[in-house]
Order: structure tokens, then sequence, then C-alpha cells
């Protein structure tokens, strides 16, 4: 039985000859004039799959358009231009207006408009288009990593998937962090401010959304190269890391963070932005030319599970 | 209780700023170039609500593109690129492996690219983005029609409406009909080179996905103007007029056919266009300043149902 990865591959993954850039990465990316492209994405949400029931639907609202914004932001792009589609089972007067503002608030944090759409009867799915903007020298690609760089990732792992965790009631976590991981599992933001500061001295990019380890897999792969990552230098919270849970930083989906490369020499560089702006990023580990993805926990290497496999069977 | 056209307007209808054209029209326009527009369209297609459980997987893979590229032609732009966002309850190669044949063969006769897209789990559900180019003078808006334009509409009315009559067992028709009307149901084939060959001299355009009435008043509604129809010059199939069933092409929707307006002036331009290419357009009527539709029917004027009631509900 093939894996859904392999029937696009097989089925779906055609060369595009009119795009710079076509199925494979966060967007596809294609001509905008002599220094831009475009960058366009599209995701489709559906209930029970990516989100529970009777979840918020302001916060709905809000999480459809923040993770294409976030497949826009880890190509290097600005957000610009949305188009909406919704299935409902029936009219709902008060539920379109509680998703609409929670589509609209996030659209207006990343500077986007809702220019287009389709709404339509059916069991409960949403289907976002964004269009981003990139200047061609700060296009990040997930086939862009050297060997050598640096591995930079933002915000924390695993609170979104602690937050599913906790939802379904099958953990129980302090107040604080319970609050903050149902919010990352709501209402992701991606931190545009951060990635704008320093992507164009990365060299590669790929949003958070299958796990870290996968979508670090996904660069590696891309990149024909390998990497070493240290336990201790991951974004992990503490509670996590007491509580033995670290596997929902490392495997855990949908944290909307961005994962980005860097050449040594840029360290420095990156560094001083991170301290003058105040940037939540981590430098977590680097790049190497053995294609494996090994994790490194004092001097101890660590099993990886899933997206190391992933990587092992390409 | 708010129809969903009303919602809609309330809750998503913003503005745009940086498109030409926002939500409102059969795609949003935004800047290609100083000659040229994006087009953009998105839409949704839900099994029970669009298409009838068991469709042939091909078909519906053709027909998901099919209507997108019915909307961007009708804006008088050419389809570049495609985006598919695809739900499927489980896995299944040999249904993917069919539908991406019917999907790219359409994709292939309009020219069009795949570059990105989505597969995920739940019921089924498929989402096409298709971008498309328009010269800035050749762009068709809903709201171009002019006092005293001739209506053109290309192909035939009312074969889809027909053929789903027939697939739910409401209809027998001749076998022939039948066919046709199967194939117009389950794989439209958006008249591109008629529409091609004659936009240029067009004012406004729509392509008929909810029904002609529907439709026309889409564009006298965006228009501030009215028209008058003759029942004896719309494109429809003899076997409907004597069985009675001129209202399957009157109200019926997915003909995925193209309203086009032009200046009385250019008549004669596309009638010899039509001729030389054996194009398949009729012109039905005219655009008239009094802002309503009147269907005239060897001069006794016809009670209009559905679309007209919504036009004067306006």
């Amino acid at each position: 039985m093939k894996t859904e990865f392999e029937l696009i591959e097989k089925y779906f993954n055609k060369k595009s000859m009119k795009a710079h850039k076509g199925i494979g990465d966060d967007a596809a990316l294609f001509e905008r004039d002599k220094d831009n492209y475009w960058a366009i994405s599209t995701d489709m949400l559906n209930e029970k799959i990516h989100f529970l029931p009777n979840t918020n639907p302001y916060k709905l609202g809000w999480k459809a358009m923040a993770v294409n914004v976030s497949d826009i932001l880890s190509m290097g792009a600005s957000p610009m231009f949305a188009l909406l589609s919704i299935a409902l089972p029936k009219s709902n007067s008060e539920w379109l207006k509680k998703f609409s503002q929670g589509f609209f608030a996030c659209c207006k944090l990343y500077n986007a408009e809702l220019i287009g759409g389709d709404t339509t009867k059916g069991p409960l799915s949403i289907n976002v288009t964004v269009l981003g903007s990139v200047n061609k020298k700060n296009v990040l690609l997930r086939s862009g990593a050297k060997i050598g760089d640096d591995i930079w990732v933002t915000g924390e792992l695993g609170l979104a998937a602690l937050g599913l965790k906790i939802a379904k009631k099958n953990i129980t976590a302090p107040s604080t962090l319970s609050k903050k991981s149902m919010d990352a599992l709501e209402k992701p933001v991606p931190d545009m401010i951060a990635i704008k500061k320093i992507h164009s001295f990365c060299n590669a990019g790929i949003d958070v959304s299958d796990g870290f380890i996968a979508d670090l897999n996904h660069i590696l792969n891309a990149s024909k190269v390998g990497a070493k990552v240290f336990l201790d230098d991951l974004p992990i919270n503490n509670w996590l890391r007491k509580n033995k849970k670290v596997d929902l930083a490392l495997y855990g989906g949908d944290d909307y963070q961005t994962i980005l490369t860097a050449s040594k020499k840029m360290r420095s560089t990156i560094e001083k932005l991170i301290k003058k702006n105040k940037l939540d990023i981590s430098r977590v580990g680097f790049v190497t030319r053995d294609k494996k993805l090994v994790m490194d926990d004092h001097d101890k290497e660590i099993k990886l599970k899933k997206g190391y496999e992933h990587f092992e069977n390409k």
C-alpha cells in the first residue's frame, strides 16, 4: 500500500514549465517582475481531521488563514491576497460572522486581503489559498540548505501537540502552559517579524506543520544533506522535558513555527538581530554532509522515530 | 433568515485595496504588468452537493478543473496555473490515478499547469484554484454591459440540468440527447476557442453556473441595466422545447457556457467570426435601460421565476 505522499508523487507531481517552482515546497513560485516572484499556497482544513468538532469559529477562521500564511512566510515571502472556500452543513449566520472575524483579524495582522472565494453546502471544510510576493534574492526553498549551515527555529516546539492532548483529555498540564498550548493549537501566530528580520541571511526554510523532525527531514532530503541537532538547544518547554514529553516537540504537528538554515558566516549578524529585536529564534544544530539526521543528547545519539524513518526510506 | 448570498455580502465582501477587482465577479483581478492582469478563481466541489456519489473519478477530475477554467475564460482571461486540494475518506490509489488523469487532461486542453495543492483526509471534497492572465483591454466584468448591447451565449443551455434529471431517473430522453446531457453534466467543456475569438469585441461576461436567468441577472445587476431576451433565440434543444422542459435551460445550473454582451456595432464583426470559425454562439437578446429582465415569447412576455425574483429583490 502506497502512502499518501507516494501517491501524490506518482500522480500529481508533474514538472511545471511556466512556473519557477511547482509542487514540492511550501508554496509554488512564479514570475512577478524582474525582481520578485509570486508565492502561492493552498491548504484544506477538515473537521475531525484538522480541528475538533465545535471548535470556536473565530479561532478556526484565524487558523485557516494562519496555516497558509505560515507557508508563505517560510518561502521568504510576504502575504498579499487570500481566497477562501467554505463548505457548511447548513447556513449559520452567527457561525459565519465569528469565522469571518477571525479570518479577517488574521488577514489584518499579515497585511493580506481577501479577494475571492466560494461558499457551498457540505461537511464542514475550509480551503484557503494565499498569494504572497518574494524578492528573488530572498527565496527560501527546502533545497537551499548548505553543508555547514546553522539550523534555526522560531518560537517553541510541541505546544500545539500538547494542546491537542489536553483538549482530548489525555494530558493535564499546569494552567498557564495549558492555556498557551491551547492557543498554539487553535490560534497559531506565525512569527512574521522574526522571519522577516533574518530571512535575507538564510539559505533554506520550511514551516513546521508535520512536526520538527519530519519537516527538517524535508529540508535535508530536498537539499541532499544531513543534520546534527542538539536536543538541549531545541526550544522545548521545561515542563515537557521534565515530564518526558519531548516527543511532542519532535514529532507533533501543527506548530507553524519556521525552520531556517543560514551560513555559519551569518551567525553573528543573526545573533545581533535576535538580541536587538528580542526575537524568539533558537540555533539548534547544523547541516552535515552525511545524509542522516542525528540528534545529540549530551553526546549520546538518540534514536529518532517517524521523521527519521521517513528520511531513511527515501 | 438571510440567504447564503446575503451572508457572504455581509461578512466577507470587503473592498480590496491592493487588487484591481476583489470579490464579486467570476474571478479576482490583480496587476500582472503594464498590460495585463492576473485573474484568480477558486471553486469547491462536494459529494452529494456538486456531484453524485460514485461519480467517475476521471470525469470528476476533469470537472473540478473545468468549472474554474470557465470562470477564468468568462473574465476574458487565459488559464495558466492551477492548485488542487483533495480530501478523501481513505487513500485510494486507483481513484486518485483516474482523478489525476481527468484533471490533467483538462489542464492540457486549456494550457494550464498544476503547481501546488494539498491532499488530506475527510469527506470527499475538491477545491481548485486557477490563475489566468488577461490583457487589460480585454477584461470582461459583470458590470461592463452597456444599454443597447447584444447578448450572446455559447453552446446549448439546460443540458447539464437535463443530465442531472436523467441521472436521478426523473426524466427519460432519447439516447443521443441522454448521452450528450450526461457529458454536459459530468464533463463540461467550456468553449475557449469561441470565447477567445470574440471576447475582445465584448463588454461584459459571466459563466453560466447558476442558470442562464440567474447569471444574466448577475450581469444586469452589476451593470445597473435590464435586458430583453427572445425565448426562440435561446440555444435550447428542440426536445426540451417540445417536451415543455425549457425551464431546465432557463433555471438549471452547471451549464458552464458563457454569456457575453457586445455593442451592436460589433454585431457584424462577431457574426463574421462565428461563420468563418463555425463557432457555437447565439445572439439571444439585448441590454435595455429599463432595469428588468423581460423574456419575449412571440411578443408575449412570459413570467420569470427564481432568477427574476432574485433580481427584483435587489
